[in-house]
């Protein structure tokens, strides 16, 4: 267990939120600079997530780390950008295309490169777009061959920055390849490098009926694969991206409790789409929320859970959280 | 808002709950008898709701009235059984066999009666066989009518019994023709008569992707027709039948406010199947729960839970939501 | 039942079109002008859909409306926006702030009138931001109170328009006040004018879990509100937007059948996102589907499918559908 | 592509079935003897599928294989049930109780050895009941080792006999472990024995919100580990185990494609519950539907869908199917 949660936001929290109705956004567009001021304005932040070409490119990196670590804060992850143009809509590292997957692969490199030039650890392979939208419209052999083949050789080509794969149902593909945690964790298996692992985004895992503090579970145990964490909440039936604590209570605290129980080390990140909220706000209630819970469990005590788990007594265990919550 | 929240429960609750794959059932059967000796050990449980014909019937509803009350218990709700046996299977008020249609109304009726013979207020009129399970199988408008005739026929049989409508999306058939708040008022609108309201069982609002807040809400706004409400929980997507405040912690205190606010006077029944769990212990949690998220109304002050909603803040919902439950 | 099916589309489905991660869309802007010439080219389209200020407004609607009738088009549906810019965010109708009700009452006003211009029947009222998104934001019977009041006052604007009211559960909201049919209708009750109905949109009533026949029936049964049609598919859980025909073969052809039976003579419009496909060809293969489908109506035989469905028996119904699809 | 398509069905199907309100089920209880007699009536149908103890134990099971003989059937699969009585209601294979579990082994290898004894290769192993239905009630790892344990205990045991992990995500439970074919591959590559591999139940994939053709790739994918195949159909949301063909055409057709290309020579075995309908209707009307739609694939011809799908053109996917389908 953390002597303390280290938490982080993706810096586009802060900016404008737009959905497909609203394409001009919710709120205001900020400027990086701006983005990363408004970061330094929620209590209990201390890293902060950029997007590869959208925050951060060869030419402007060195200046971004920079003001990134002059506010205090440290880069926890980079995300190429291999989902939010057209280009990237039949798909990236699994595109027809190979010219369009070898632009995928280039994008996750320089992603890379950026993350390492920034002492960040993390980069988040999020293959939105690798999936599909009709039926009869995919070559699922195929698409994990070209899957396989691009995330082992972004693997080797930086083998000290990790590779985090972020599963996902669907969104904005109606069914993406690397969907659940079972599919995340074979993909892990097959390209088989110490540098590639996985993130739980507890939406994703809400959406796809999966117990977050399950699927924490099986990464710690089919290799000790969770290297990040993104925060959020839904109403279980789509990526609404959240703040923390609002809908579903009891099954974060199970999260946050295994998390603890597995040793997970990792940064506690948020993804959320604040659209009609401030960005700065929302953060700092989903970190309250965090802590919050997390210090319930000091509360309750860790052995006692361990114990009713280990029977398996469901009534004790609604007893014990009713009472740390409700007295 | 009631000096004091009223608790009651089906005696079945402390019932062996089977499914399809295990007939038989998980635990003990007990007698009527048992079943109502069990109710007595739920602290805070100080009504009762039986089934027509598996509990009463006209031989022995004075002597099971009797126990109930040297029980310490009132009647709160007789369900007359008009889905549980295989005679009903295509149907009870919306059969297209009118022999059907006949028996299921003799049975409401028959359960009215008791109802009245034990100063029981409500009859819980659940069409769960009214629906279809494939395309093409159903005359939607042959249904409505027959519904709303059979429904007027009994709530004229004894006016001074209410008949509170319980709706549920599906199960036992895939479709229900009664199936959401909204289509529970339609119909309610249709019979019109001042003892035919509804209720609402959580767990069948959750299935809907309603919020039983909202849906409790529209009851009153349309004539204020909530008059009962059925408790317990599940994980969205199915009618789990969980105990109360074992997943959706926040919604349940939304609901809670409501009532409130909506000076809801009617009794919190709990409609749980306790399939491995001792009903006892599985009914005691529920109202524990339920009391607890009460008193968290009292704590955080329900004017200024009003306030919040006028504006519409969610960010201060879920900080007034989380200090009162997180310190 | 109609001589022959009028089918129609927003022309907006010729469009670029975008979601919350291809801000900037997957295909090419085209201008009002092109996306007319582009419906000319969908084979069977005879009617087009547009949306007010995107597509026509004070200055330009005579000319608009020109070209369509030029391109041999008829205006099936205005549509005001009420739910596109970040203004409508926190609700139209519904808003807190009567300055936004007031504007979102005007815009539907402005359309009504364009409708009038073009010789258009139908205005199109989506209150799809007029909902909550988090517990305890919202106001349940206040927004019904102005959702009521408003759609009144357009209505006697000018009662020889009719408004269309077409629910929705969720999106751009988590959670919509119009969301279901039973909701609608009780609106349509309360509103009680000759000239406001409903539309039922497929997509939206399968992410509710509605059958579209059945909703459609309820429509006709409630005093004949169902004034148009929007034709998609989807994968059940999310307003996918897809063309017709793509999953949901079997309902979509009770759906068919139903209409007729109602005698619903109104447009079949198209509402449909080709997000990656190329619009012209999506519209196309929908109508063909929807032709397709009611043609096997024809083959079948409506006297038979009544018979079956007045038995309620599946398995023939399966066997029917069977043979006339696969011989 | 096998020459012709061999059906099969559990011999359940043609008995009464039951829910858990209509527990002594909708239709009439048969002898083992009748069963068998029921399943000669189904045009088409050539295997049968018996349960452990259920039809078969060690005393009638020269007499059970001779008189499914006589019928003109093959045994296609035993089922062991490890989860219909109350005993396994905490769990078999992965109960905290090692007696349970040490019982459940047991009843699986009796299932393998009255499998080889009716020269049935197939043994189907779900693990319905080992799963959760609360928050904090399970210890995630500690089911994992058991279950892998006791699968490989099993496959030791008779190593000429195949076993068949049928995955399910809830139902019995709430949540069940191996719930997904992404979980599923992940056990069968812990166990690592060449008899251990899996069947995809249509129902079950189609709850899980997958595609059951990708699932089958999946499936190949990983070391060619599809054994088995459950025929069905649902709502999407809940295992309604409903006849095929009656909800979802085009997915089954692409799985009928898929099953092909992947060169599945296995059974098409039927797995419904027609709580209401005849079973010999309910499994003709399966096969029909199965036999028509692998018929269509014949009429467009694999080599066709086999370029769009390299293609990826879902439009053109789309005019083919409905060419084929509505002419």
């Amino acid at each position: 267990m953390p002597a303390k949660l280290r938490f982080s936001a993706n810096i586009n929290t802060f900016n404008a939120c737009a959905d497909r109705y609203v394409l001009s956004g919710y709120g205001k567009r900020l400027t990086t600079e701006e983005l990363i001021q408004a970061a330094t304005r929620v209590e209990g932040l201390t890293g902060v997530e950029v997007v590869g070409f959208w925050h951060v490119n060869d030419d402007n990196v060195e200046r971004v780390y920079r003001q990134i670590r002059d506010a205090g804060l440290e880069v926890t992850c980079v995300t190429p950008d291999i989902w939010a143009s057209a280009k990237w809509g039949w798909g990236s590292f699994a595109s027809n295309d190979p010219e369009i997957r070898r632009q995928a692969i280039h994008e996750v490199k320089k992603s890379m490169e950026w993350a390492k030039q920034m002492h960040c650890e993390i980069v988040d392979l999020w293959f939105g777009q690798d999936g599909y939208d009709y039926p009869f419209q995919a070559d699922f052999l195929a698409a994990w061959d070209r899957i396989i083949e691009g995330t082992i050789e972004c693997a080797e080509y930086l083998p000290d920055v990790k590779l985090a794969i972020e599963y996902k149902p669907k969104e904005p593909r109606t069914h993406c390849f690397i969907g659940t945690v079972g599919k995340t964790l074979l993909l892990l298996q097959k390209v088989n490098k110490p540098n590639v692992g996985a993130m739980i985004d507890v939406g994703h895992a809400l959406m796809a009926y999966e117990n977050a503090a399950e699927s924490a579970a099986l990464l710690h145990y089919f290799g000790n694969k969770l290297f990040y964490m993104h925060f959020n909440d839904n109403w279980r039936l789509w990526d609404d991206d959240m703040t923390v604590g609002s809908v579903h209570t009891i099954e974060m605290l199970e999260l946050l409790y295994w998390l603890d129980r597995l040793n997970y080390q990792g940064w506690y990140a948020l993804d959320i789409f604040p659209y009609r909220e401030d960005g700065v706000r929302a953060a700092g209630e989903s970190i309250r929320w965090i802590q919050g819970l997390h210090g319930l469990l000091d509360k309750i005590g860790r052995e006692r859970i361990a114990e009713i788990i280990a029977k398996g007594d469901a009534m004790e265990a609604s007893a014990v959280i009713r009472e740390a919550l409700l007295g």
